[in-house]
């Protein structure tokens, strides 16, 4: 299978040609697997909402042809003559990012997702010079760096939005120091990462509630997701009884909304994480934050040490992605049902089990 | 001298009696002695940026009559019974807060200033149910877990904005993990709080660079408070070549001003202290704390065991504040050139020289 590969590098993806964003069957070469690269055949590809911004060049900075997706769970094919950390055979998982210096800041304190010259899984360049393509296709080169084991008590299909839903969320929680049980938490938002906070927040022993402009998700958040507690934001009565009660709050609403009801649910000390990439300007008055010592902050991802962690603690405690599976063929309906939400959680595209080729 | 206070319970302080905020001498008694109670001979009491927001009414709560001051240092004349950590004669501080509820979350924690039920020094209402006056008097009487031996390696004049603007900047860098020597930080706003924070992080052994809008302070930051760099930020080559080069911005400009140039110059995990009370809602987007999990942050003034503390540094590093003294009779001139910044860097009364009697 190795060998299969190595002469014939000619690969299929699916691909956005312009920023209507439609994919469709585009024939590529991967580079020469170098001493460090692993070659892994694409299983599965998780769906994220950056996928879309990206194929439709809603952050004004997409090339096409562009092959999307970085929640790649696939196996390894072919590995180059310097790989330690995986073999043929195994099942590896990569996600947003395949690149980085190595030299700076970022990099030496093992944070390389805030690497300033990080290479993005795809709509980048590599080192080579070569576009970088994406996990809706059949295969992928990653250096060993930027790809993990998955444990083996982790369905592949399942790990796939645990490589960027999954570690989004689990790294703020790991960083600013919130992983320890019994805290109180709320997660807004129940897109892919708001569904896994909550999965990941109660799997950590915390009390989680479910923030929400509306009474419309209860029972998702409740029943499906196992909340502890629901709020709903537009009632000022739910919300003056939850004031100073909250040790932190995952804010994964991507449109603008204001921050001062959200800080005054924080106790002192209290940390309010933003996970949405928000261009509108987001606004507090600092008595908000200073009375109370409270701190606004965000994350990106997170990094290979803390992706590695969190796949052993989701297998550890039995904690999966909720998601639906769909081929390759069903991709252009699920980024326009993505766009509109309309998931429950996670796309995931049965990338082995689908016809790639035109 | 304590049995004349004892039997004299009267004194004189400076009152403001309206929103003019003018103040003039008014008679009023102190509460007897409780066993837990310090009585103090003010000797000098700081001029605080609040004391003016208080004396005119600014934040639209003020009481009159009100005797402003909360950077009170003195003499004990008198203790109750139970007091055990001062003993008349010592030379004492007193600061913002003289009581709090002892059973919070915040009090058990011991910082005291962020309980709900928190006393101010004045213009609030004491648990006897009389209103709390300030420093701008003869005495005061304070329950003895707010006030602090003054280091005798201090002078008492210099002592006084310590216990205010001193911690107020001493409390975020002990707080956020910011007082190991090595750091790269900045300070915004060259008022009391901002000149305090430049001499305690270069006692720190920070790298301290002063950022301000124009050049004009140039000489003051860098020749007078010891500043190594000097960074003015309308000046885009500037701001532009200190991008991602400082570990946290101390930012004390009382008014509003845009977030993002300044979060640019964080380096990743860098922090922004905001320090000035400002109504009008500040503005950032998401993508400039979340690529580098920068954070927002805020704190107001310190606990006592960071004053205790604090004090303690300051004797060490032979550190004192840049105080203009004053009369009681100039107070009224000193709160108006206050209000126009016209002073480097704090105003103390000397309370104790001053004919306070009409």
């Amino acid at each position: 299978m190795g060998s299969l590969l190595e002469a014939e590098r000619v690969v299929t993806g699916w691909a956005a040609r312009d920023p209507s964003g439609f994919l469709s069957p585009y024939s590529y070469t991967l580079r020469k697997t170098g001493p460090e690269d692993v070659v892994i055949k694409v299983l599965y590809c998780g769906v994220c909402h950056t996928d879309v911004h990206q194929a439709k060049n809603h952050l004004g900075m997409s090339k096409y042809p562009m092959v999307p997706g970085h929640e790649v769970v696939g196996e390894v094919v072919e590995v180059g003559r310097e790989v330690s950390k995986v073999r043929v055979g195994d099942v590896v998982g990569a996600g947003v990012i395949v690149g980085c210096c190595r030299e700076c800041g970022s990099c030496k304190a093992n944070i390389e997702q805030y690497c300033n010259k990080r290479i993005w899984s795809y709509n980048d360049v590599y080192t080579d010079g070569k576009p970088t393509q994406g996990g809706f296709a059949s295969a992928m080169v990653v250096d060993q760096k930027f790809v993990l084991k998955i444990p083996s008590g982790l369905a592949p299909e399942q790990a796939a939005p645990l490589l960027c839903a999954g570690v989004t969320v689990y790294s703020p929680l790991r960083h600013f120091g919130l992983t320890k049980g019994g805290l109180r938490g709320a997660i807004m938002g129940l897109g892919g990462v708001g569904h896994m906070g909550v999965k990941i927040a109660k799997a950590m022993g915390h009390h989680v509630t479910v923030i929400s402009s509306s009474d419309r998700k209860r029972t998702e958040a409740m029943d499906h997701l196992g909340a502890d507690a629901y709020l709903v934001s537009s009632d000022e009565a739910q919300m003056a009884a939850a004031i100073d009660s909250l040790d932190y709050i995952i804010d994964t609403v991507p449109a603008f909304h204001p921050l001062e009801p959200y800080l005054s649910l924080l106790k002192v000390d209290g940390k309010l994480i933003l996970m949405g990439v928000i261009n509108q300007p987001l606004q507090f008055v600092t008595p908000a934050v200073m009375l109370g010592r409270k701190t606004i902050s965000g994350s990106f991802i997170g990094s290979m040490d803390e992706t590695r962690e969190m796949l052993e603690f989701c297998e550890k405690k039995g904690l999966t992605s909720m998601i639906e599976m769909v081929k390759m063929e069903q991709i252009n309906e699920a980024l326009e049902r993505l766009e509109r939400n309309d998931v429950r959680y996670r796309f995931v595209v049965d990338v082995a089990g689908s016809k790639l080729d035109p």
